[in-house]
């Protein structure tokens, strides 16, 4: 027995441009096809390990790192990991992807206004009232991928729609 | 497709026992077998995770925590994790045994003095000069398993019998 190929699928995207969302139906088409998958999701993983790490940029980089590590851990072992985290800073994406095979970068994207009018968690609300400090998309950067495998417009694009172009990509590429 | 059922073989001891010589061959068996196998190294987690943690026993519950949530993830995936960790405490060791299916604990047992005897990194020379505080079996606890599945005796036993022993049990367990 050979252990299968394993992948990650790394989504990217401010809060509330539904990555989550996206996420959970990946997961679910891909169990579907009987591989073994793994959603990793940011917040999730924060919690996991600790609260050591907040959301100054070195803290965030951190974070990514710990998720990439996990991924890392899981799809050299030939689990499909698909990963739903902000992900912010462009660097420590590309040094993440640089350090495991079969990595599909996907780029979730919406315009800031369409999500903070979404704002389902209500955090766009509490970052422009200055509660939350350090909230991507306003008062902390977020560097769109120069060049993802794939990217979604959720604005204009359906759920599945998305589910299937990222689907697709990741198809080609194994 | 289903995923195969996976496992975590958790090595505990006080340093120099021989957790990790038999750790790697524990690897190297299973993979013969074709099992997708992972070692875990608590040191090697520790550096991954970031230089957050100390050896409080508050730090080292953390740490063992991290490791749990690692094998956790891996092993409901069909892989088979092997920990090679101190994990002095025992509430916390069973604690994470207590949040996954096919756990199995192996005491690597062998006497404070023969670990210290043989002090393979030096490290007992520098606890007892006192330049490392915190040093398990000389500044800090050891609590030993109460009822692991398994005890290997190094001081008394070969490797490659220790391997076998624990080989046995863990068939046995699946």
């Amino acid at each position: 027995m050979e252990p299968k190929n394993g992948a990650t699928i790394w989504l990217t995207g401010i809060s509330g441009a539904g990555k989550t969302t996206i996420a959970l139906r990946l997961v679910e088409e891909l169990r579907k096809d009987g591989h073994a998958v793994e959603l990793l999701d940011g917040d999730e993983v924060r919690k996991a390990f600790g609260a050591h790490l907040g959301f100054s940029k070195e803290d965030r980089d951190e974070h990514i790192r710990r998720i990439g590590y996990l991924a890392k851990l899981l799809s050299r072992n030939g689990v499909i990991v698909v990963v739903a985290a902000i992900s912010p800073y462009r660097e420590v994406r590309n040094e993440v992807k640089g350090s495991m095979e079969n990595f599909i970068e996907v780029f979730v994207n919406a315009p800031l206004e369409v999500c903070e009018a979404r704002d389902v968690k209500g955090l766009y609300k509490r970052a422009r009232s200055g509660e939350l400090l350090n909230f991507t998309g306003v008062s902390d950067p977020y560097e769109s991928p120069l060049a993802p495998d794939v990217e979604v417009r959720t604005d204009i694009a359906e759920v599945e729609a998305c589910v299937a172009l990222i689907l697709e990509s990741f198809i080609s590429k194994m």
